[in-house]
C-alpha cells in the first residue's frame, strides 16, 4: 500500500522477526499446552519461555505474568477481578483512561462501588493533589494509565501508587501505550497490577498480559480449564504468546535507538505544525516520544483525517480504539479544551520505520488540505 | 516430529490454506479495524467478510456472530452475559459440560442463581426426562453441549431447546466439538446462543464466536471501545478472525469426505481395541465420527498415555482441556462408570489427515505397552 502509516498508537505492524518466531506454532507441530504428550510439552515449554522473556522485560518473575487476549481483557480482569475480592469501597480512575478501564469501572458502580474520576491538568497530566484528596475517602482500587494514548502524556503513576499505598488502596496501571516506548519497571512503579498488550509493540493482535504483584488476590474473569494457574482459563494461544514475547524482547533491545528516531521525527513534525498554526495538545507534558496531538482551528478532525487518507496519509482523529462516534475526545475535554476545538483533534503517532521524507510529505499534504478545506468553508460562508 | 498425532479434539493443526489466508494480516498492511483510514477500512472489510462466511456456515445472519478470544470466552460470555440480564432463577447445566461452562455456572451460584445438574445415561447422553422434570422449577437458562469432547456423544439439544422454550427458559449450547465435524444449523437447533471455536477445526487458537438469536439480551463480559456492537470490546484480531473463517469454510466444504474417512479409521481402531479387551465408553451413543474413548482394565490412563507418547503416539487421558489433575473424568463418573475404571480412560481423536497405517501402528504399540505394563504389575504383585 502506498499510504504512509502514521497511526502506530492504534496498532503497529507485526515485525518480520516476530512472524518468524510465530510460524513454527502456526503449523502441524503445534499442540495444546495442557496436553501431556510431546506436542503438548513442546507447546508448554514455548509458553513458559515466553512468559519468562516478558517477565524479564518488565522486571518481574515469570509467575507474575498472566496471559490474556489483549489489553482490553487485561484491564477488565484487573478492575473487575481485584474489586471482586475486596469489600465495595471507592474506585478511582482518571478522567483520561481508555474506555476499557473506565467502562469496567462504571460496571462496578452497579455493584456498590463508588466510582470517582481523578482530574488532569491542562496538559493532560494527573492532578496528584486531587488524587490525594480523594484518597482520603476509603478507597479499594485506583487505576491510572502510564501514558495516554491520545496525547502521549506520561502520568505520575509511581507517586500515585505511593499515595494509594499510604491510604490502603491498591493501584493498577494501564501501560499499554507506555510499554515498548519507554522503560517500564513494574517494581519501580510500585503498582499491584499492570496491563500490557502485544499489538501495540509489533506483536500479534489478540494477546496481552496482566502483570501482578504476588500479594494481590484477584478473581478470574474467564472460568474453565484452569489455565494460567486458574486465573485465566482458555486454550493457550501459543503462537500469539510466542510472538508477544519476541516483540517484547525486540522492543526492549531497540528502545533507545527507536526512541531517538521517533523524537527526531516528531520534532520535525511539530515544527511544521507550528508553522501551519496548529494548536498543540499536551505538548508541555513529559510525553511518549512518538505522539503528537493537535488541531487546526475551524477544521473538523474527522474531515481532515478523511482528506489526509485520500492524500495518502493514515492518521487518527481522537482515539481510534473507541467505537464510531463524533463526540469530542474525552481526554481533551478533561484537559479543559473547548468542545469545538477538541472536535478538530488529529493524532499522529510515528514509529522508527517512518522517514523524514514521510513527515515532510505529510506536512505538505496537511498544508494543501487545510488550504483547500478553508477555501471550501470560505465559499460556504 | 515423528510422533503420530491422534489428539485432534484437544487441538488440531492449522490448515496450510488457513495460514495463507492469515498471512496478509500478519504483515505491514494490517490496520486496526476501528480506524477510518484505508488500513482500518481494509481490516474492517476483512472482519466483516469473515463474519458473513462464518454466519453462512451455521445458517445465521452476519449480525448474529460475536467474535471472542475462543470457546472458553464465548461460553463464559453466554452463561454470565445472559444470566446478568435475567432475574436470578434456576440455571441448568449437564453433568458432562466442559469446565468453561460448568465453572461459570458455579460462579453464578454466588449471585442467587440455583445451579442444578442435568443427568446423562450410561452412554453419556442427556436424560431428557430428567431435564423436563427440572425445568418445572422456574429456570432462566439451560446449557448443554452439542457433542461431548471426551466420548464424542451427541446430545439432544434441539429437543432440549424445545422443552426449555415451553418452560420459558433460554437455551445455550457449546458446539465447540460438534462444529466442523457435523452439520450444525443454529436455527434448526432452536437455541438462543451457541459457542464455536477456531482451533478445533483447523483455524488459529485464540478466536471463537458466540452465535446469538437476535432477541437475546446479553451483557458484555469485556467492556471498552465498544467493538462487536458493544458486546465484546477489544481490538479485533483480524488475522485470527480471517483464519477462523477460512477454517470454517474448509470444514463445511470437506465435511462429508472427512467424516467418511474418520468413521472408517475409527472403525478400524475400535475393532482392534475390542481384540485387546478394551472397555469402550459411550460407544452405543450417536457420536462424533472421530472420537473413541476407552480403558484397558487395570491400567492407568495416565500411564498408558505416557507409554504411548514414548512409543510415538500422541493421545489424551480424559479431557486434555482441563488443568493438571489425576481426578477421574467427570464425564465418566456422570455415566456411572466406576472411578477405578474411569482412571484408565484414554481418548483417541482422529482427523482425516491420519492414515490406516497410523491406526494399525497405534494398535500394535498399544498391544505392546499393555503387555509390558501388565507384566510389570504382575512382577510387582
Ligand atoms: C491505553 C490503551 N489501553 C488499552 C487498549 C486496549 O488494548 P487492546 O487493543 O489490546 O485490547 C488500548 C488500545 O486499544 C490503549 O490505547
Ligand atoms: C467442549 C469444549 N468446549 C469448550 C472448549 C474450550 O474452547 P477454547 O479452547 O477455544 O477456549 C473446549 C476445548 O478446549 C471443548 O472441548
Amino acid at each position: 500500500m502506498n499510504t504512509v502509516y502514521l497511526d502506530h498508537n492504534s496498532t503497529t505492524a507485526l515485525k518480520p522477526q516476530v512472524l518468524q518466531a510465530m510460524l513454527p506454532w502456526l503449523t502441524a507441530t503445534a499442540g495444546n499446552a495442557t496436553s501431556r504428550h510431546v506436542y503438548g510439552r513442546n507447546a508448554r515449554d514455548a509458553v513458559e519461555a515466553a512468559r519468562k522473556q516478558i517477565a524479564d522485560c518488565v522486571g518481574v518473575q515469570a509467575s507474575q505474568v498472566v496471559f490474556t487476549s489483549g489489553g482490553t481483557e487485561a484491564n477488565n480482569f484487573a478492575i473487575k477481578g481485584i474489586a471482586a475480592n475486596l469489600a465495595p469501597a471507592q474506585l478511582l480512575v482518571s478522567a483520561i483512561e481508555h474506555p476499557c478501564v473506565s467502562r469496567p469501572a462504571l460496571a462496578l458502580a452497579w455493584q456498590q462501588w463508588q466510582v470517582q474520576t481523578l482530574q488532569v491538568d491542562a496538559n493532560g497530566v494527573l492532578d496528584l493533589a486531587d488524587a490525594e484528596q480523594k484518597l482520603a475517602t476509603r478507597t479499594g482500587l485506583v487505576s491510572v494509565m502510564l501514558a495516554n494514548n491520545e496525547t502521549g502524556a506520561l502520568q505520575p503513576v509511581a507517586e500515585l501508587a505511593a499515595l494509594a499505598k499510604a491510604h490502603g488502596a491498591l493501584c493498577h496501571t494501564d501501560a499499554v501505550q507506555a510499554f515498548g516506548k519507554l522503560e517500564v519497571d513494574f517494581c519501580a512503579l510500585g503498582v499491584s497490577a499492570m496491563t500490557i498488550s502485544s499489538h501495540k509493540i509489533g506483536g500479534p493482535v489478540g494477546v496481552g498480559a496482566l502483570i501482578l504483584d504476588k500479594r494481590v488476590d484477584i478473581a478470574p474473569l474467564l472460568h474453565g480449564g484452569g489455565q494460567e494457574r486458574g486465573l485465566r482459563s482458555g486454550t493457550e494461544n501459543v503462537a500469539g504468546i510466542v510472538g508477544f514475547a519476541a516483540a517484547c524482547k525486540l522492543a526492549v533491545e531497540t528502545l533507545k535507538t527507536r526512541s531517538a528516531t521517533q523524537t527526531s521525527l516528531r520534532g520535525q513534525l511539530e515544527t511544521g505544525l507550528q508553522t501551519l498554526g496548529a494548536t498543540m495538545f499536551g505538548q508541555q507534558a513529559s510525553r511518549l516520544p512518538n505522539t503528537s496531538f493537535f488541531a487546526i482551528p475551524n477544521i473538523e478532525g474527522e474531515t481532515l483525517v478523511t482528506a489526509l487518507d485520500k492524500a495518502g496519509f493514515a492518521v487518527a482523529s481522537g482515539s481510534a480504539c473507541s467505537s464510531d462516534s463524533t463526540e469530542p475526545s474525552h481526554v481533551l475535554l478533561a484537559m479543559g479544551v473547548e468542545a469545538d476545538l477538541a472536535r478538530g483533534a488529529v493524532r499522529v503517532s510515528v514509529s522508527d520505520s517512518n522517514s523524514e521524507a514521510e513527515i515532510q510529505g505529510f506536512l505538505k499534504a496537511l498544508q494543501q488540505e487545510v488550504k483547500r478545506l478553508k477555501g471550501l468553508s470560505a465559499v460556504a460562508a
